[in-house]
Order: structure tokens, then sequence, then C-alpha cells
């Protein structure tokens, strides 16, 4: 059952008698409501009335209205407003631009602006590589999507969109010190993203390709690569790759296994699954078999798309074919990336023993995790209420740090792996277990870790 | 004859010896080689030797070296090092980003991220109107340009643009808090640019292009009005002329003569003198006559450029042919966005009694400002070290807080009229005089008016 979370929250402010038992009557009528108090506040205190806050967290609107519906009911009480506080913390965005320079005088003025700002310019034209020494190119990254796949919500275009990508920019300068700006673009055509970018790319040091769906991510991917002589890199691909590489050498540790004897089955072959597999054939498994919506991608399919073609080339060496069922059947790690409640406790019974389980689904997993569980070793989800979060903000902020201090002209598979190398040291030996095979996204050791791992094998290329 | 200024400032630190006279020593030798000091600082002091800082104004790379030579020349004077305080004001760039939101912890997480972000996407794919209240796009503007004319510089394209860029945004956030985004765009073909623009706009408020080539930035701007649901303004065009017929209403307030009356010259048919011209033909003057390096643009000329054409059958109307010395004779105004040096004060003499002389060409007018105002009632130009400075920093930051606060769909030339107008109520009637026609760029009082101004008439359309 889906429990109250804080990404529904509001605030009920309300009139009440001040009589000793009202505090007793609010919680409870919002207690047997559902709703879980986090915060309760007296704002304002007459003979006659009290203004009271109730903060809770709710699981819908729906359920906000119950809510509210039940603190309204009580005898005396009449409520004045209330007040989600996701769209508060949204109003008018969540980043801002600030100057970094004073601009008091006529001094600073002409310094920053004309006439003085005229020789930056000439010694760029001059010599084009100082842009990454005077002005934001060294520390910026544009955050590109065409709203095609958003989150859970899919295609919801650009404008809808741009509150995930603040977000992102808000991460990337709070893990990384990373100034990072949302580039939303009205087409989902290739040629013209891919033109867009290299039209606009001059400003950045870097590009982080976000939320834009497969196939069409892939071939983008790989054409700014070409194009560009700033690294380029989708999140959605090699930022969960990084984190599963890392998650999954950790939770080989625990039960003992090591990667050349791993029988792996990876369920969802979009942008993550396909990262994931490329990544994790860098460290030659003993076999990946891929899953779709189809079943057990092999070379017999006949699957026109040439990134399922590539898959199927390059996994699956015993040529199994079937459904994901029997894929699991004596399978070591099963990672999943793809869609909600595919498997339960009886499928992973029959996978090797001290099985793996990444159920990464969001928000709901491949499988419940408590049912994973009852014969996995080591369960890991997307979600942050279970234990081993697979979370990309473990990734992105270092990597583009790193990337950035190094003048980066291009990102390669060497430093997505000593990315994720570095991720899964911040665990100490003696503090991994089943239930803690990566670190927490708060861990501030992470971002720095990252960044000297990728600024290191940047510097040696 | 020049005068180092700021735009030129260089730090000398040396090694000298720590004797009574050296300070003396060390101003003196500046002062010789033409340097103007700004700072004098001891920074370190030993038995046998102090470091010192001194700071001095140059008039540019080699008067630096100079300056840098005849202080090492002094006996025992060592120089360590030189610092350009103009590069070192732009290391890392002049704008940086930050997140306006807490992320401390799971909860601020899950409301600004996943998954409480979800809600805040919908919200807008719902009521793409919602995208100005719960996003960036409520206060942030684009500054978009190619690169074609920067400056005093030219075409030094996109790179070597930013710099500029940057700084505008600067001064867009110190004088009213607007939130701007530098977009070097690398091409120079009309429908790339519009395009690019079209596919970027939907995280931005508003569209401020700037230092973009005439006569392509006529057909851009006019077709990114057709496109866009969000204003268009063009700098270089809007904001000059908005200072210009500022400070125009103002002067002619000063001689005692009505726009009514006023016979225009007008130099350049350039973005600037282009938009001067539509503008001022708002307010209904005399007569105009344009001016460009073909001489008085008329009928008969044969031009081919749309733009000019246009100007030619809106302009002139007594048909008049010749020179600008010859457009001079009986005008009442000049206002020259064109090219250093044309004309001197005997022309002056033949214009109307208690002339007007706009000479704006950067950084060298039209006309040296002290041979101008042997003949002319008021005297203005573009540069900060004379009295009347036309500055385009007059007009566009309050500009865009006004449409933005008004979430505007579009700028009309009511509002440019309503910021000129505001821009010039600003200078108090007693102390308007010859030399105090316009509000000093730093007038904290300027940026809320003229939002107030564009405000009132968006909110009347």
């Amino acid at each position: 059952m889906p429990v109250p979370g804080p990404g529904y929250s509001i605030t009920i402010r309300v009139d009440a008698p001040p009589s000793a038992g009202v505090a007793g009557d609010l919680t409870s009528a919002v207690g047997r409501a559902g709703g879980v108090i986090t915060a309760f506040d007296v704002v304002d205190s007459h003979t006659d009335s009290v203004v009271i806050d109730i903060t809770c967290n709710a699981l819908s609107a729906d359920h906000a209205r119950d809510i509210t519906d039940a603190v309204g009911a009580l005898d005396g009480v009449h409520v004045r407003k209330v007040s989600d506080r996701t769209f508060l913390v949204h109003l008018g965005g969540k980043i801002e631009i600030s100057a970094k320079v004073a601009l008091r005088n006529r001094d600073d003025l002409s310094r920053a602006y004309t006439p003085g700002v005229a020789r930056i310019c000439q010694a760029i034209a001059d010599n084009p590589e100082d842009a990454r020494r005077l002005t934001i190119k060294r520390n910026t990254v544009a955050v590109v999507t065409d709203g095609s796949a958003v989150l859970g919500l899919g295609n919801i275009g650009p404008a809808a969109a741009l509150p995930v990508m603040e977000g992102k920019a808000a991460l990337f300068k709070k893990f990384a010190g990373v100034d990072a700006w949302p580039v939303c673009l009205d087409t989902q055509d290739t040629e013209e993203i891919i033109r867009t970018v290299e039209l606009i790319a001059c400003v950045y040091g870097g590009i982080n390709l976000e939320d834009i769906a497969a196939p069409r991510c892939f071939e983008i991917e790989r054409r700014l690569r070409e194009k560009l002589d700033i690294p380029v890199f989708h999140d959605d691909q090699h930022g969960t790759a990084i984190v599963v590489v890392a998650a999954l050498r950790n939770a080989l540790r625990v039960v003992g296994k090591s990667m050349a004897e791993a029988k792996i089955v990876v369920c969802g072959v979009g942008a993550a699954g396909s990262a994931i597999i490329r990544l994790l054939l860098q460290r030659s498994p003993a076999d990946i078999i891929a899953v779709d919506v189809d079943g057990i991608v092999h070379g017999g399919r006949g699957d026109t798309d040439a990134n399922l073609r590539w898959v199927a080339s390059n996994t699956n060496r015993d040529g199994r074919t079937g459904r994901l069922h029997d894929a699991l059947v004596g399978a070591d790690v099963f990672i999943g990336v793809s869609a909600p409640n595919l498997f339960g406790a009886e499928q992973v019974a029959t996978m090797a023993d001290k099985a793996i389980v990444f159920a990464l689904a969001n928000p709901d997993p491949e499988i419940d995790p408590l049912e994973a569980q009852k014969h996995a070793a080591v369960v890991a989800t997307g979600r942050s209420d279970y234990p081993n979060q697979i979370n990309n903000v473990l990734a992105f902020p270092g990597v583009f740090r790193g990337l950035l201090d190094a003048q980066a002209h291009s990102i390669t598979d060497a430093m997505l792996l000593a990315a994720a190398d570095a991720i899964a040291d911040v665990v100490d030996g003696d503090k991994l277990n089943p239930s803690f095979i990566v670190p927490s996204v708060f861990d501030a050791a992470v971002a720095p870790a990252v960044a000297e791992a990728v600024r290191k094998v940047a510097g040696s290329q």
C-alpha cells in the first residue's frame, strides 16, 4: 500500500476555538483521514479563536481534499486556505541567475561591460580556447530535452518538462557547483535537435541530454559526439549505467561472486537498458540476456531497430529464446529498467543461489522489493523508501565537475567506469552489506570522488 | 586626446627596497609614463624589502607595457607580475546559476525533484500558461546573438560575443532583477536563427536580440514577433530608440521647441537608425531626413533594400538630395548612429538656432562634442566621459521587468514610447538643463519607472 510522502504535502490553515482539546481534535481528524502530520503551528492567537497551520503528507489531490474536508467538518473549525507545498516550492521557478561581478559604479561597468569587455571579446576571437577561461563556458552545462520521455509521465513536451530540468540544474549546483541551464526544445525531430544543440553549444562546456526517448536519443548522442568539441552525456543512459555498474560491483562483493561468473538479465532495452548493457560488457560478465516486451532479444527475432540488432549480436551467447520468466532461470543478476510488476517471488526462486535483484522501474518496480527479498540476497530499487536506492544524482554532478575541471573535449567509457568505481569505493568494505551497496545521495564524499576519478582519466588521454 | 580609463586597468606587483622615498619614486615613474594611479597598496613588508601593488589605468596593451617597463627600470625595483583587472573580472565568466530552493534532505528533494515535480509537470501539460507561474519562464529572458555586429568589433562570431552577453545578463539582474541567459548562435543564416530561437523559446518570458547585423536583424525580429507568444525586443534597435526619444523630448524642452516643429537628421540607417526613425515618426516631427554612406535617403536613389525603401517613403517629405552636410543645413536636431568624425563645428553652425546634436557613434562620435558645443545648444554622446550619455542600460532592464510582470505576449510601439516618457520624466523639470537631459545610468529610480510605464500599457491591451 502506498504511503503519503512529502511529494504531496499540504498546509491547511484553520480558525479554531481556543479550547484545550482543539489540537487533539485536529490531529485526530487528519490521522483518521489517512494524512501524516509533519508540522503543527499556532500562527496567531486571540481570546475567542486561534489560527493554526497543519502541515501533512497526502497521497493525491483527492486524498488532500478528503483530509481538508475532515478538518473542516470539526465543530467550530473553519478552513481558511490550503497550500500545496510542492507548488509553493515551484513558484517562479527553482533556479536564478546572479552576477559574479560588482556593478556599483562606472569603473565596474567599464571593466565588466563596455569598453573593457571588448578586449576580452578580442582575446577569444584571437584564441577560441580562451572562452573556457574567460566566460561561463568554464563551468556551464546545458541540460537538453525535447520533453519526449519525462519521468514516468512520458511525452509531455518541452514546456511541461522544464520543472524537471530546473530541478536537475539545482542538483548540479548543490552537489558539484556546476552551473547548468535548461534547454527545452520544441521539436522531436532528430535532425532539428542535433542542429539546434550544435548551434547553441559554444556557451557550454558540456551537454547533458535528458529525458529524450529511445531510439532517437542514441542517434542524437552519437552524432553530437562527432560534431561537438565538448563532452555529450545522456543521463538516462550513462548516468543510470554508471550507478548500476557501481551498485552491481558492490552487490557481487556482498554475495561473493565475480563479474566473470555473473549471468545477468537486463529487462528493458530503451535508453537506460542499452547503456547498462554496453557499460557492463566492458566488465566482461559471463553473459547478458536482454529482454524487452517481445521477450528475450536474440538474432533470430528479425528486429530492424539498429540498437536492438546491436544488443542481439553482443549478448545472449547461448542463443536463448522465450520470455522474461525463462531468462530468469539460473540468472545471478536481474536488472530491470522497464515496467511495474513483471514477476514475483516464485520467479526469483528460479534464479541462481544468492541472487541479486535491481528492480529500478519508477515509481513501481518490476517486483515488490519485499517479495524479491524472500529469495534474493541483495535487492535494490529506484525508490527512496527502500534501502539501496539507485539514483543518478550519485553520478552526473561529479561526472560533469570532473569533465569541466579537465576541460575535456569528449567523454569515454573509461571515464564512465572510473566514475562507477569511485561511487562503489565510497562504501567502505566494513560498511558494505546487503542493505548498503551504494552511498546515500546526500553523502558529500561522492561527487568529489567521482570528479577526481573522471579528471584523472581525462588528464591521461 | 584619449585618457587612460578603467577599461584598461592593471595591477603591477613589485618588490622594492624599504626606503622612505620608494612610494614617491614608483608613483612618479607611473605618472611620467602616462598611467593614472587608482590604488597603491603595501601588500607585505620585510626588513630588507616591501611588496607593493600599484593599480593604474592605461590606454592600451602597449601603454601598459611602457608603464611596467618604467617601474621596472627603477633602482632596486623588481616587477613580480602584472595583472590585467579587466581579465581578472572575467575569469570563469560573469554570471552564475543558483538554486532558489533548499535541497538539504529527502523531503526537499521529493518536492523540488522526483516524485513531487511530476505534479508540476502535469499541471503545465494540462495548462501551458502555468509555465509562467511555476517555472523560471516567469522571470527569464534570452539574450540572443549571432555575434555579427558586436560593439565596435563587428562580426567576431558567437563565442567571442559571449562576454558581452554575460555583461548584459549581469546588468539585467543588477538593474531590474531579471534573469537573463546568453544564447550565442553559431550561424548567421536568417532562417536558422529564427528557427533556433523558436525551438528554445518555451523556457523564456521574453527574447532580447543583441548585436545582430542589419538588415538581417529586421527580418529576424519581424518573423519572431509573428511566431512567438512572448515579446521580442532588439536592444540595438528598440533600446537605443527609446533612450534617444527620451533624450530628445527633454532636449527640446531645454531649447523651447516642440516636436511638431523639429526637423531631424538621422545619420546611419542600420538597426539603431531605422528604429529611431520608426519610433520618432510616432511622435510626428516636422520632418526626418535620413542619411547613410550614400548621402540623403530619397525615393529616387533606387535602393533595393526593403528597409531603405521604407525609410525613403516615410521620411524626407521635400525630397531633398545631397550629402550629410546638405542635410544639416537648417536642421533642428542631428542624431548620429553611424561613424566617427563626419563633420565639424562649421556644419553645426549651418543648423537652425539652438541646435541639438546627438553624436552617438561609439567609441568615437560623429563630431567631437567639444566642437559641437561651439554652436549647438544641447550635445549628447554615447560616451561616459561627457555629459548626457545615451545608454541603453536606461531602457532594457525596466522594459523587460515590465513585460515579465505583465506576462505580456508581445511588445508594442506604445510600450516603447511609454518607456521613453518614463525615462524623460525621471529628470525633474527643475534639474533639466543642457548638460542633464537624461538620468544617470546608476539612478535607481529609472528601471522601476520604466517597468511601471510598460506594465500599465501592457495591462490596458
